[in-house]
């Protein structure tokens, strides 16, 4: 790699929501912006979460540098502690950001973390990059984005961003900063595609004080107010909007226990201890007087929310009287979940207020409007539409042409995509490898495509285990082989289906008898073979079927 | 049950999107509203589909005169095969129904079916029921509510409805026969809450064109229209917008080109053979000629477009230049699917078209104002809020108590709450059995939750299978037992579970032979207590554990 040459290659982020991760290289070595995780979906059943496939940096171990993290999400943050546990290496973020990592990298007992805090507007030297941190608008506070100074010229990462000129907290995203590296000139620039399917702007966080407000006038009972945990914006109107109404406020749900601690620990969040109740007091102030806010926006199965809605939450219930505000937007696939907590808390007589049907909460994401904004401002030679899937990469395009950059100058990439930069130029260099890393039982899994496909199976059209006894010499089946199935049918069921594969297995090993078949293997082979094919023929399904020899 | 009393009992179709049917009964004998099916989702892994529980109808078997179908849809028609195998009673439902009726029984092998053609504003006598047919808008035609004169009073089943002033195809709902209706008085009203959330009025299916004229004539390559096989006025404005523009017509997708027959024959879609591309010539036209409709538009992985996404379609292929149309919103839980489509097709280098970006689908559900207009001419004077998730049932209560309709006069049942009417009286009486019927390997299922909470065991945590070998006189294990795994993690792994998994079975059985423990139930009980404790604490999982002793 010759000097005036930077490679940056997304690991993570690209054709998808979730675990952003991208590695920038030159010579004098590696930064990492951000290591973020995503959840598991229904293709990845059983897996704890998923990281980005970082063999990247296992083949490039020596020239990491450090790790720079835009802000405290998951998405951004989430990887952090499987990344630190095979590099140790500086890691640079705002205060709050770095706040949340400290207490997640302590919940896996990593202790060495060496943890740099930066401010926006602050300069750093990091690997031979300089590195600049400029203040932006999103759904928690403390976010940058950063300005890298390569050997190949000025790069700048969006992190996660709105435009909001009237925030909660805070001033308003850093426009003039962007104006003068615009000024200065930008080779490249990897922005935020979340939110560019959408046209106009998003909403001003501000808005929704407007129907927390009325909300709460109206209120009689309790009102629980469920966010995502890391929205401390949110988390801080609710309180606001407590104050002002004379009530109290508890907390639950372990992660936005963690929080709140942490966002009040260090300055993010006014709420003096007066106004706190705890959750074991829950039930001795009057319904009137207070206010809870908890986990469960997305109807995950294990959060407060869902669970008071479900009835099985050990301390908080919900009657008539009582008020629910959902203060996010269901993500994709968690639609259901969140309309499942809905119905079960209507169903026990609350007043519940959801989103799109009242105003209760706006995207940390900027829309169309707010992407040409930056764009206008940054005006980069090169556009990497980066956070998001390929059709939100497109839009982002789409958008970026709208403004006059040349369609060849914009490069849609996927997880692994490899841009070079030199001399003012952009192109696009192999790929690298970067799948994701299954987390599987606590830890990273080694194969992860064949387990999947099997529990999809597993889960689809279940399993048969047969057990037959067999003759070591002469291959004859010694008394009628076992047949038990799991996840298929009832065993007790009408159509017999266990006796006729008991059935169905005895004339296979008939056969192979005859035969003079003894080899287990080969047994094995053909009692699949037979098992299978009556199955699928009597049921169209295709079970996995296990089956064992015992030769005696 | 005496003469003058009448019960209604909703057997599907409540607190859920899906499988409607609701049994009337009065002394006379019992009338069935439809027999719909729904979709499997995540909760039951590896289902065919989901009927309602109609252990009600098989309990008063000798009472059930009749079926009465609204319209063609699958969740109002898709569980009447298997009804019709149980019980041999006349359907009544129009000509565009039934045709797609008889299809379905000539699938199932159905032939005896006593198929009753009716038509929008038919009277007929059924089981000592009067019933009429009133003409409604939906998504497909010749939809009807449906009127019963009852012993106890007039009631009304407005089946699946929306108000088209502008429809595409027949007349605007008959909202003078639902005035004259109120007029004469209606006891009790059974109204679709489908879109009870949203406020305000549905557009017009006539709106949808104004969007597919731009799209047309924009299109230079192929077309493609994806929708439900089932919306026959979908298909209808592709068909209309392809004469205009001078292009060739191909259906493919097994259940579209079903659909497409059926509504042909039956003289609902005027599509000349003339314009008709087999699907073996597609590619023998010309892309800017064709335009082709298909399944797909909820990115079900088996549908046509879904495989054209993913690039494994027997017969067509998207490219740069081709036009692709996603004329259906996402119905909740598909969102991840039908984003995955968009994506797939637009990496392909297709032009896509979808919503809410644009205005290619309108709902056939009526919105609030809708349901204000019916509920104020039909004047009923108890609601019964049907066909919806608890959350839109409260809303149509809302929307209704609105216009002045008392609180008390409007019932939210489950499926199999029962009402009863009597001398201008409703009161509630006690639930029927009413949960679900799976269909699991092409038939009803007789046991469901345990094999479905064995299923999604399997699918997250994986399945451990034990074999081993003792002998029957002192229960000493002969030879290591054999440990094998599927769906819990790599056998290859480096940490060696089914190793130690091996090590830990036998010293349970070590433990065990000292005790002198020979039975093999003992055994095998030992075995799954150990080995699951051994794993949960290594892995906090909790895998099936099959253990097999086989006594030599």
């Amino acid at each position: 790699m010759d000097k005036n040459t930077l490679q940056v290659v997304p690991l993570g982020g690209l054709g998808e929501i979730g675990k952003n991760m991208t590695a920038v290289r030159q010579e004098s070595g590696i930064v990492l912006i951000d290591a973020g995780m995503a959840f598991p979906d229904e293709e990845t059943p059983g897996i704890d979460l998923i990281l980005p496939d970082f063999s990247y940096l296992r083949e490039h171990k020596d020239e990491l540098k450090g790790i720079v993290l835009t802000h405290g999400h998951e998405d951004h943050v989430g990887a952090l502690p499987y990344v630190l546990r095979e590099f140790n290496v500086p890691v640079y973020g705002t205060k709050l950001t770095l706040g949340l990592v400290r207490s997640k990298l302590k919940e896996f007992g990593i202790k060495r973390g060496d943890l740099r805090e930066i401010k926006a507007g602050d300069r750093q030297k990091l690997g031979g990059f300089g590195l600049e941190f400029i203040h932006v608008n999103h759904s928690i506070p403390d976010a940058v984005a950063v300005a890298l100074r390569t050997a190949a010229g000025l790069i700048v990462f969006s992190g996660d961003y709105k435009i909001d000129l009237t925030p909660i907290e805070g001033a308003p995203m850093d426009l003039a900063r962007l104006a003068a590296l615009g000024d200065e000139g930008v080779l490249a620039f990897f922005g935020d595609s979340t939110n560019s399917e959408r046209p106009g702007y998003v909403p001003s966080e501000k808005t929704v004080e407007a129907t927390f407000k009325g909300i709460f006038e109206k209120a009689k009972g309790r009102i629980i107010v469920a966010s995502f945990a890391s929205h401390i914006h949110r988390v801080s109107q609710v309180v606001e909007a407590a104050k002002r109404h004379d009530r109290l406020v508890a907390v639950t749900g372990r992660s936005m226990v963690r929080n709140v601690d942490i966002a009040r620990e260090l300055g993010y969040l006014d709420l003096p201890s007066s106004m706190l109740v705890d959750q074991k007091d829950i039930g001795k102030v009057p319904d009137s007087d207070l206010a809870i806010i908890m986990t469960g926006s997305q109807g995950e199965p294990m959060a407060a929310l869902s669970r008071i809605a479900a009835g099985t939450h050990r301390t908080v219930e919900v009657g008539p009287g009582d008020t629910v505000v959902l203060a996010a937007h269901p993500i994709p696939g968690n639609e259901r979940g969140v309309a499942r907590t809905i119905n079960g808390l209507m169903q026990r007589g609350a007043d519940v207020h959801y989103s799109p049907l009242e105003a209760v909460h706006v995207s940390g994401h900027g829309a169309q409007e707010e992407q040409k904004i930056v764009l206008s401002l940054l005006k980069p030679k090169f556009l990497v539409p980066v956070h998001g899937e390929y059709k939100m990469l497109k839009h982002h395009k789409d958008t970026a042409m709208s403004l006059g950059i040349p369609k060849e100058n914009i490069f849609i990439l996927e997880n692994g995509g490899r841009m070079e930069f030199k001399n003012g130029e952009a192109r696009r260099i192999e790929n690298v490898d970067a799948g994701m890393f299954l987390v599987d039982a606590g830890a990273i899994a080694d194969t992860s495509d064949a387990i999947m496909r099997e529990r999809q199976q597993l889960s689809g059209d279940g399993m048969f285990v047969v057990v037959a006894r067999v003759n070591a010499q002469n291959g004859q089946l010694l008394g009628p082989p076992d047949v038990i199935s799991r996840g298929f049918a009832d065993p007790q069921a009408e159509n017999g289906l266990v006796d006729e594969s008991v059935a169905a297995v005895t004339k296979t090993l008939e056969r192979t008898a005859k035969r003079r078949i003894t080899d287990a293997e080969a047994l094995k082979k053909e009692i699949r073979k037979d098992l299978s094919s009556f199955l699928s023929k009597k049921t169209r399904k295709r079970p996995i079927i296990l089956p064992l020899v015992v030769e005696v």
